[in-house]
């Protein structure tokens, strides 16, 4: 199987690429809440209202040029709702075999639009890298694009209206998911946490609210939407992103330099239980993926590419995975077809 | 650097081969101990009389056809004495720079004899596998060919006399060197152990009295030297490795047929470490080496040969491995080196 060209079959663009500051940010993520006029939000409106909007959804995806493809949740199987929550697509909450529940979808994987999430739209655009700008430039043509073809709430007082009263105003949550080995190991995650809390920022885990950190990945977003112009909240998030960056990238250094021994050897021992084992759990695989990514990301081993590790941190969720060997797998087959998947595309590397 | 070459010269012919239940049985050994007539024991005797004892051994190896060589420990550096303590040659007692203190050695390593151990002389023949008979059968030559050259202690009502009352009689000591994963897995070590109580054999770590298995090896040994011939302990000591033999495959068998995956990934983790570690105590790698060992010997990796597992068990060990690389190596630098030698000389085999 040439997994290089599977993977990528299987995977949005923002997996693939590295992006800028690619060594510690994976990806960046920018979501506007909408909601449409006269129809309550989802959690109080009739199932006869919310099906109003999801077929407005599914006119626009109609005349829209951008290849758009609305999926029903209610539509596909279990394994591919849960396919949609690995690749960032939806919310874990979204994930239901709900007839009210949509999300539009973009060939590349990079936007989607979530129908009857906790508001009627959430329009999210993903980017490879810190990206945040540009992220935020898409996603504003997706909101004209759906302005145009439907009715939006919105006050001249109080912005965009949403279901939480979080997310009124610019309805705007700018996220990045940083890789950050450097920090943990060095025991200063309860730190940057703090910092996050006084600067108006949240971090939390892979998957977003309420999810644990997996692999040493954080997400960083703002907290507030009210009173800050989108390019205040974008800039003000991007440059505490660029600090944490200098910051990661330094304690990396300082890990290689102080323990250099402990640390190479720590490196290699991942590559080469990824390399050998023969069942991997996904939160096994997330830690050694993580510890090789940082190997490469500091030059301790020059033949391995970044991107690959960022890959296989993605095609080794349960669901993915299934897809990607087109089989349904129980707890322990998937064990056993993760690590064969992690070897396989490690000796082709390799070799 | 072409360890195999190196690592031959280097190892004595007993370890670079399988012999007989190679797969189970790594040594046999042979020890007789004999005393000359007219001179105290050892620890009784004055320096004078036990210079006396070494002069009759430089006599004997000049005159014998076997291109013996009589090693006083007092001429070599510690880290010399500690080598023949690893291959075996002398006993951890007899490694210290005393000048009463020597050992006769053959060319291929398999013949020993201490001189002023616990008793003057100690004859020990090793050979790979189970191979009780013919290692007595040479020591029985060895004997000879001492007992024709100087005065030898005996009693036609005792046998030969020995500093400890245990050896008196046939000062015959016969023990075989096994690796037992299978029993240490499931976990039935103490069981064994009580049976070769009852039969009157001592089962030990590896470099024999009061030292702790290490990589799932064990010494066993007749206890008792009085009143059964040679013939019937050598007979007693086989026919019980024999039926452990069955029982060690038998449990290496169940344990790969009823836990297949969780085994196959243990082996293949423990040889994913070792192919990629940068550092590595012996005691790590007498586990992981024994592992993989077992995973040769079950088929489960087919590349590898299982005497070249044996051969690393042994070039490990803290004075053989800087004798191999020709340094002095702190425990810190040691622990790369081990780790280094492991990754190049299973790389050589997996090129």
């Amino acid at each position: 199987m040439d997994l290089e060209r599977v993977f990528r079959e299987h995977l949005s663009s923002w997996i693939t690429q590295l992006g800028p500051e690619g060594d510690v940010v994976l990806s960046s993520r920018i979501r506007l809440a909408r909601n449409l006029d006269d129809i309550l939000f989802p959690s109080v409106a009739s199932e006869e209202q919310l099906l109003k909007g999801l077929a407005m959804a599914d006119r626009f995806v109609a005349k829209s040029d951008r290849q758009f493809k609305l999926i029903r949740l209610a539509g596909i199987d279990e394994v591919s709702r849960q396919e949609l929550v690995e690749k960032h697509l939806i919310s874990p909450e979204h994930a239901e075999a709900s007839p009210v529940k949509g999300v539009i979808v973009s060939p590349a994987g990079d936007i989607s639009i979530m129908v009857n999430e906790e508001d009627h739209l959430r329009i999210q655009v993903l980017k490879a890298g810190l990206d945040l700008h540009e992220a935020y430039k898409l996603a504003d043509e997706i909101d004209d694009e759906l302005a145009a073809a439907m009715p939006i709430a919105y006050s001249p007082k109080r912005g965009y209206l949403t279901a939480c009263p979080t997310n009124v105003g610019t309805g705007l949550r700018a996220s990045v998911m940083l890789h950050l080995p450097g920090v943990v190991y060095s025991g200063q995650t309860n730190q940057i946490a703090g910092i996050c809390g006084k600067l108006g920022l949240v971090i939390r885990g892979l998957y977003g609210e309420g999810t644990a950190p997996s692999g040493e990945i954080f997400q960083v977003s703002n907290q507030v939407t009210l009173g800050y112009s989108e390019e205040e909240i974008l800039t003000h998030l991007t440059s505490f992103c660029e600090q944490i960056i200098a910051e990661e990238r330094r304690l990396r250094q300082y890990l290689w330099e102080s323990k250099r021994d402990e640390f190479e050897d720590q490196v290699f021992r991942a590559l080469g239980t990824l390399s050998y084992a023969r069942r991997m759990s996904s939160n096994e695989a997330m830690e050694l993926l993580s510890r090789v990514k940082l190997g490469i990301d500091l030059g301790i081993i020059p033949k391995l590419n970044s991107v690959i590790l960022k890959e296989l941190m993605v095609v080794i969720r349960p669901a993915l995975l299934q897809k990607i060997v087109g089989q349904t797998l129980g707890p322990q087959e998937r064990d056993l077809t993760r690590a064969g998947l992690i070897r396989e595309r490690l000796s082709q590397i390799n070799s």
